[in-house]
């Protein structure tokens, strides 16, 4: 076996997640190329002393074949038996129906706790592959191989894996940590140029909550990224990551309130796509008007000024994404609402949002008049108010 | 609120679990008339600093009304807003749609994270229940009120919760600890008689693995027990979470190999469900005719003599449990195996058992000639060997 060609130009940020098992820390390799040290990372890692010898690759039908073919190369390479499932792209993938498919497989596969579940592709494939491999026989060992901009910088990063229900987005799900993630940035210089631009939406967020400094390297560089500019991506991605992975370190299941930070934007987001039907908008273009509404919503409650909303707003126009949306301008506001309020953040049905208190920085605000989050909604999808 | 009445004659267990969350520990509550206590000790369990303040109960439908009743009216007094869904009993319950049912009703009912959810009845509505809560918004507060025999000395402790699939028993689900367990022995008291002896083969099972003395108790006081006297009844049921909880602890996830002596006669018992059809045969009828064969099988392989064998038998029959299982007589031994090989034990497809190797202890044992399985099966179902 040789050993894996890994580019001069990776990275390798380490999740250190406390607890009992102390392995449950993991690795994140972002890099031109990494693609090939997958097999080796996956062999390095045991599972209850039981070396890794068999897998089992979820990969998105969207995913260019090269990079599934590469990933079975990788894992053939390092002596692994490799067999490959394919599940449709898109948002209507996180169902029941699909990962009762997946179950089924696994188990007509004799999939066991020793075989290893390699996710290939964007957040889609991610979070329903995840969610199977925690569930099927109680918890499968994990892999994430990222291949689009949403998952490299978010998606495939914390441990967040979920289907979504008619009800609503990501309502049924796991944590299950990945034993690691290996991010090959040259899978993005095949993206769809809306696919990238729905991934810039999370780095916007970073820097929005978390990162003013790295808000402002957005701004100067905004042609850069959008150019695809392979140090200017590379920094997008180990940034993000970095920060994400520094959330997650310290409230991994979401319950001393910072892991929440994360969701800047989603609770408008997830309402969005929800009502719009699972699809129609992507998930970054719903996190753009779903930031430009809580930045709307924090500016009316004087936690920020304008210059803040407008900032934002000129950095996500400059990305290519959406402020507002027209699709969901026959949508009542109350219907929204009503959606908003089954939001996992939420406590007996009130509104609990993450706002701008700064530039670089969040806080979780509660008991916000609905008719102020219904006159923001108003404004961001042009239609009318119920009285 | 007045404070709850505990008999004089309950005893508490606690399940002392290791990890990053030192709270996970819980405390099983076992006795005449605990089940008044219930709503005070939800009360007594803040999620992230939240009183409780809601529940939603899922009862067996099978459950008498008037358990689901006091549990709902012991919440009540404790000031829990509480609501309850009913599933129907019986193994096909723990179904993909019966769980996907659930996640609808939980999302439409607004469940959040504080949102306690409260299994009342058999094994059936526990591992079905403690799914939907593992998973419905990443992870709901769950309470485990045990109200049959299999459930108070089994499955209602130690966080295994699961559904089935067409291909096995069990092969989806989840580790997820309840916050603590009442078993009131009290509901015991109306149990259906095949029921009743159905949860005893688990009962026997912790004293052919774990506690000779037990073993020996049972032998001489199993006309008190089918008699269901209440103090044997107490006895059994508290030895028996006794033991699971000390396996539980220190392997909690099924990693070290430990907790696979709970699954002593289990890998046999999972094959006849899963091929004579959910709900044929009852889970502890199963477990019993799989010890039967477990026994026969470390015979065969000389780690135990026949007086062992005899002795297992003869307990298992004085309580009223098969042997045998004649409604798979025209079921092809090899049929059989190749579900064992699914079993969530098995690594590669090759079987491990565990089998006794002396009175009150069992050992994990793996690369066993299938011949000589198909030989045990083939005396325990009745039916003829394929060559």
């Amino acid at each position: 076996m040789t050993p894996p060609t890994v580019s001069s130009s990776s990275r390798s940020i380490r999740v250190r997640l406390a607890g009992d098992a102390a392995d449950r820390s993991y690795t994140v390799v972002i890099g031109s190329g990494v693609l090939g040290g997958l097999g080796a990372a996956i062999h390095s890692r045991p599972t209850d002393s039981v070396n890794a010898s068999r897998a089992i690759i979820v990969a998105d039908s969207a995913v260019l074949v090269s990079h599934a073919a590469a990933a079975e190369a990788s894992l053939q390479a390092a002596g692994i038996d490799t067999q490959t499932l394919t599940v449709l792209a898109g948002e209507s993938a996180k169902s029941v129906t699909e990962a009762a498919r997946l179950w089924s497989e696994l188990a007509h596969l004799a999939a066991d706790r020793h075989t290893h579940i390699v996710a290939v592709g964007g957040g889609v494939v991610g979070d329903l592959t995840g969610f199977v491999a925690a569930t099927f026989a109680r918890g499968l060992p994990f892999w994430q191989v990222p291949t689009t901009l949403m998952a490299q910088v978010d998606s495939a990063v914390g441990g967040k894996t979920g289907i979504n229900l008619d009800a609503g987005k990501n309502l049924v799900g796991a944590f299950w940590q990945p034993l690691g993630v290996v991010a090959d940035v040259n899978t993005l210089a095949t993206l769809p140029e809306r696919e990238f631009k729905s991934g810039l939406a999370e780095v916007v967020k970073y820097g929005m909550i978390l990162d003013a400094q790295f808000f402002g390297w957005l701004e100067t560089n905004a042609h850069s990224v959008m150019a695809r500019d392979p140090a200017a991506i590379l920094y997008v991605v180990e940034r993000s990551v970095a920060l994400k992975a520094d959330v997650v370190e310290r409230d991994e299941h979401e319950r001393s309130g910072l892991r929440a930070v994360l969701n800047y934007g989603h609770t408008f987001a997830h309402a969005f796509e929800t009502t719009a039907g699972y699809g129609v908008l992507l998930h970054g273009e719903a996190v753009a008007i779903g930031m430009a509404c809580a930045a709307r919503l924090a500016m009316e409650l004087g936690h920020i000024g304008a210059d803040i909303v407008a900032r934002q707003d000129r950095l996500l126009e400059s990305l290519g994404l959406p402020l507002r949306a027209p699709c969901l301008r026959h949508t009542p506001a109350e219907k929204l609402l009503a959606v908003m309020a089954r939001d996992k953040k939420a406590v007996a049905g009130r509104l609990n949002f993450v706002l701008p208190e700064r530039l670089g920085h969040v806080g979780l605000v509660g008991g916000i008049d609905p008719s102020l989050v219904c006159r923001v909604l108003m404004q961001s999808l042009l239609s009318d108010c119920p009285a």
